[in-house]
């Protein structure tokens, strides 16, 4: 068991060894619900603190307006506060917020849990991931006007993002940069996609092309723009990320990654640029 | 809670009321399992029998494959009988088998309910549902050579099926056909969608259309091939459907339900058609 601290919205915490959803729970039997991953800090002191829990709970409520299922802003607030409260142990966790439908003719389940870094975050910060392309099977504005389609929200069936990510491991990879049917760069299957190219930071546009907003990606960005680096958002082709002059993926808990190679090709390495950008969003 | 009986693979029936999944289990935290919808009929004496309970398990096994999650045909078939052994109340059921990959460290997480019926389900069958046509926002050959992307795999990750569903009782019709970005037909969220014209039953193709080959599609067409109607697999368009003599969606539990409304134009009924294709599966 991963998981060192569990909470139950309504309830407050209980053994993380706890059994605590029903078997018709439509988050486990449809993946028909949302959820949330953020990195906790606790000090030495025993003090945690979520980063950016603002920009987290705000995409939760929008992910669960998409999926109509009621969200309270404040009273999840408080749920990750008081429980957050109880968390001493210092270091950097893993924190997720978890939301579904609930049984039906019940309440929506709340979930919070806390678990270590995944065992390989600290090597790939610091040496960089190997990525390979694939197509994610949609053209690049296959969600436009098209809600139940679910662009853009962060729901529980994130069984096509697993694949994809298994994929790369037989291909002795570590992660995936996905693709539209045109070959347009969208994102990757737990992150976002950031480059450096001629001095500006580039990323990919949301919206039509139902790739998830990241908050860690909006956060750098707002950073890099206030610290006078320009960025842009705008649709960029595979060749274009050979082009640049550095690609990370980009995430809540592991942070900006430096990708060292992609689709097979090494690429150059500037560990002052990638420690540049980690400062800029907190890493 | 719905559920009226849950077992647990490995362990028995337990009380369908306690949680049984853990906080991260991916088969929640990522919709990252596989499951089966089957009808059971249990007879006035306390006989408990699942229909074409092969097919399903044959089909659990392939999606268990695609996911890399270990599977044992025989021992989920003992585990079946088994529970099922212990079901007397007469009647018509829904039973679901839920295959997840498991916590982390552990063993896939195997379940089985019993449920009743979904409420509108009698209704449906005997008077017809109205349907809607939906983009899924794939090409028609979008999962070809790319299996990472789970063309034909009964994951959990269904939340897009469930969205469209809600889309239709939106627009006040009761379920949907989703088609490709060409507009061609492909498959409803929890059906298979079958026509007959011209004396030949149709469906859709499988393989680089991503669509899942429904159990009692397949058996429907075997048994009337062997009546002596023509069967015939290929691709079509929302023009063929509103053209055909009749029009049904098909599903395990189900069974086939004709449609009487499509994008909002009524089509003639034919009861003794519909009869005679319900006959043919089962039902």
């Amino acid at each position: 068991m991963s998981v060192r601290l569990l909470a139950v919205f309504g309830v407050g915490i209980v053994d993380p060894a706890t059994p605590v959803v029903a078997a018709d729970d439509p988050g486990l039997t449809r993946g028909d619900g949302c959820f949330e991953g953020c990195r906790v800090r606790t000090s030495a002191d025993g003090h945690s603190a979520v980063d950016k829990l603002d920009a987290h709970l705000a995409r939760m409520g929008r992910s669960a307006a998409a999926l109509e299922i009621a969200f309270d802003d404040d009273a999840w607030r408080a749920f990750v506060l008081q429980t957050l409260a109880a968390w001493t142990e210092p270091g950097e966790w893993a924190m997720k917020l978890l939301l579904t439908r609930g049984a039906p003719g019940g309440a929506p389940t709340g979930l919070l849990t806390i678990s270590p870094l995944p065992a390989n975050y600290p090597a790939q910060r610091r040496d960089g991931i190997a990525v390979i392309t694939l197509p994610r099977g949609y053209a690049a504005d296959a969600f436009a006007d098209a809600p139940w389609l679910l662009g853009g929200v962060k729901t529980l069936s994130y069984a096509v993002n697993m694949a994809a990510q298994r994929e790369a491991a037989r291909r002795e990879a570590d992660d995936v940069i996905f693709t539209s049917s045109e070959g347009l760069v969208l994102e990757a299957p737990t992150s976002s996609v950031v480059w450096l190219s001629g001095g500006t930071l580039h990323t990919t546009p949301q919206g039509p092309s139902g790739i998830l907003g990241g908050t860690t990606q909006a956060l750098l960005f707002e950073c890099a723009a206030a610290a006078g680096r320009p960025v842009v958002t705008a649709p960029a082709t595979v060749a274009d990320l050979h082009a640049a002059d550095s690609l990370w993926l980009i995430g809540s808990v592991r942070g900006p990654v430096d990708v060292v190679r992609l689709d097979g090709k090494p690429r150059g390495r500037d560990e002052a640029r990638t420690a540049e950008i980690r400062a800029l969003c907190g890493f």
